[in-house]
């Protein structure tokens, strides 16, 4: 039998470990290479509760639901305010943060750099040891900005006087906050401090806000899915990639600005700040995607990811149907394209709120939209297509609002499905920007990385036991 | 012999007539068709010229020159001005239109509409009768704008007293011009002439070429290839979709608007006109893109093409080595997508100087970087790069400083080679807006076309004559 199977000639599919493959290939034989790996990596607890949970009749109707509250989701900015007063039980002493829960002492350096930072901004203190001080002492609260419905990129900190994007969802009510984008170079959600940053963030305060809250007021509010949808034939993913939007949102707003009857001067400098920044549009698409998110959130017994985040230190997910819960693993450090003269030895693990764009189904998940954007994370155009056509694997359905030309304008794979990634081992594709590891001095080159497995293992089993799956139907030891 | 072939399988090349592929297809037997026409469409004498001219030392050596000028050009907006003040030797009573040349009674509709139009907005005629019967009275001079380096979309109407964007080639110091774009719907362009198309262009006039020309000096000019160049990776191939262009442009002039100190009003209007008008750029990439190919224009012995232009009635070229000759063939009507209710029935035959973007390596050959505008034009994003590459055959290079993203950065197909275009049969892609063919009801549809091949090979014949191949080697007529 032996002898006859290898007198023909071979045809040989390898299913998992491909170095098998590369063995038969080397003898000349043709091997079609399958990447597989098994469901939840071989955990065999976890195996059992994820074959129970897979097409699961109330896991199901639970993911239809909370799948359909993010497709029906109709983000509109609607105002700039303070944080304050954007979010009413915010303390006056509180610092929210990119990421899940993490304490000061815990805190990386761009984010420790940031938040001595805010605490100059604030005026809580006048010398960053004594702001550093203040920061160690417990008498400032932090908290992640996703415990406050807001988002924000990198360091991700928002303090109570710094203006916000008030993004609302027409659809069921419900609002997210980010930060306005500072621009690239020194710049406080990278870590830095020094006196310009400050300086800019006060000219964001006292100019920049309320010359965007009167234009958005005038307009009546903006609609932020069509320009998310328009970016996205423009060449843009919305994460790493917000030239097209970030333009399309100046000509909505520059009429206005124009009209709103403050110094002409002002106004100018803002066009030209925004003119100026690619990435202007960011926090707009990041607190739309939050709010597209949250619609979707709290859908008792769905698998469906409504946020990825990370710290610096921890990288965190939530379920929408594991309430606050937040399930973590150590953020990854990213092997992506440096600047000249950094490495990924300088590069702080991963970090920011901005993958609330992924979890959306952009970023990453869009990157077929944007070929051009190969050239800032690396890979090629080609790769750019294969990541989103591998998201397709793990996602609930396609966003048909939001599509991609290059895949013959099919919608983008949106709704991440945590047994989809544990059951296939594909974790979710993120373009990121990295951060120096010390405070202050930013970005240092940008890449794509992947979510930790670990975190959807770990929401899988909670989900489960949430709905004592064993119980119900006990699986045979021996089945 | 013929037993034994067709006792063995068989498999076929079909080069030619695809008919013969599908018959043997239809036997179920493999054929590999061969998309092949016979060089110069099986015209002996030009097959002879052409024969003698492929890979000639002198040609080769003038379209080195011809193509090295074109890559090297660097149109610059340096201002706008009233068409009589730009153009010195314009005289007052001349109008210039899209085209090769041609006498108002063989015009066709929108041309004449246009005209009709320009004639009221100058004030030389005060209602259509009168201006119909001054424009075929004679003493109106009509010339094609291309005599005056000079370009205009669709009817392409140039009068003495309309604003037009200068650009000058940086590199050589030549001069390029077109018209403000107007926008959508009832415009001149599209042959419309009513009371709020004239008020439109003499708010044009009076209000936003002002503003323009101060932003425009305040700026310093606006170098126009890195826009393109930036475009092309946000999806525009910056003929028919100009979305990403238009942004960039007003990013560049919005600060300095706000800064010229004139009315406020006035400069919301301006800004919200630019912001409403997806095409605003078109007018100043087809100046920049004719200032580029004026600069490779005039080099003796040159095959490339230096301008594609259609008058509505007839297409003309004009190629680097033969001055100012025009070789026209007739315009075709468009195969395209139609807006609803109409169909080619009611369409004008191609029109406009706009193919100046095809014959600089834009539009329709740098396609691939627009995948979204199969949505407006029709086809396949796969259409789409084919058509970019097809033109890969008929060029004499690629302009590496304009790259196309899905194609992995590689340059555009830039100088159209006519020997090349007569060899293969492979005609000019272009896309292009559809007008009706009755004065003033616009832009029916849009859609993809190809410049007709006669054209090329009446110029290439002519640059065959003119470099008396047959005298200086003359073929043996049985060879």
């Amino acid at each position: 039998m032996t002898a006859a199977l290898f007198q023909n000639r071979l045809s040989v599919i390898n299913v998992g470990v491909s170095s098998f493959a590369h063995a038969i290939e080397s003898h000349s034989t043709p091997v079609v290479d399958v990447d597989w790996s098994p469901p939840a990596s071989g955990d065999a607890a976890l195996g059992r509760s994820l074959a129970l949970m897979i097409n699961h009749p109330a896991i199901e109707a639970a993911n239809k639901t909370a799948f359909e509250r993010y497709l029906s989701a109709e983000p509109r900015v609607i105002d700039v305010l303070a944080t304050r007063d954007a979010i009413a039980d915010i303390g006056e002493r509180t610092i929210l943060h990119a990421g899940p829960p993490i304490s000061w002492k815990d805190m990386c350096g761009p984010v420790k750099g940031a938040i001595v930072g805010a605490i100059l901004y604030e005026g809580w203190a006048s010398d960053a040891a004594t702001a550093e001080a203040l920061a160690a002492s417990g008498d400032i609260n932090f908290a992640p900005c996703h415990h406050y419905q807001a988002v924000g990129p990198m360091a991700g900190i928002l303090s109570p006087s710094m203006p916000v994007w008030v993004v609302e969802n027409a659809d069921r009510g419900n609002r997210a906050y980010c930060s306005l984008n500072e621009g690239l170079g020194k710049v406080l959600r990278f870590g830095a401090n020094s006196p310009d940053v400050l300086e800019r963030l006060r000219w964001m305060k006292t100019v920049l806000a309320p010359i965007l809250r009167k234009a958005v007021a005038a307009l009546g509010g903006i609609d932020v899915k069509p320009l998310m949808a328009q970016a996205l034939h423009m060449g843009d993913e919305v994460h790493n990639r917000n030239v097209a939007s970030s333009g399309l949102l100046l000509k909505r707003l520059v009429p206005a600005m124009v009209e709103s009857g403050l110094p002409s001067r002002d106004i100018a400098d803002a066009a030209r700040f925004i003119a100026g920044n690619d990435h202007f549009f960011l926090n707009v698409s990041m607190a739309s995607c939050k709010a597209m998110m949250d619609a979707a959130h709290g859908v008792s017994g769905s698998s469906m990811v409504t946020a990825m985040s990370r710290n610096g230190v921890r990288f965190g997910i939530r379920l929408s149907g594991c309430g606050d819960q937040w399930f973590t693993a150590d953020s990854p450090v990213i092997d992506g394209l440096y600047f000249p003269g950094y490495s990924m030895e300088d590069a702080n693990p991963d970090l920011g709120d901005s993958t609330i764009t992924e979890t959306a189904g952009l970023g990453g998940f869009a990157m077929a939209a944007a070929p051009a954007i190969v050239q800032f994370v690396g890979g090629s155009p080609a790769d750019a297509i294969a990541n989103t056509q591998r998201m397709g694997n793990i996602t609930l359905g396609q966003n048909n609002g939001l599509t991609l030309p290059t895949l013959n304008f099919q919608g983008t794979p949106a709704g991440i499905d945590a047994r989809k990634v544990v059951d296939s081992g594909i974790c979710p594709a993120i373009n990121t920007g990295i951060a120096h590891r010390e405070p202050g001095i930013g970005q240092i080159g940008a890449g794509i990385t992947e979510a930790p497995l670990a975190c959807f293992a770990a929401a899988v089993s909670a989900l489960a036991e949430s709905l004592d799956l064993h119980q119900s139907s006990p699986p045979a030891e021996n089945s």
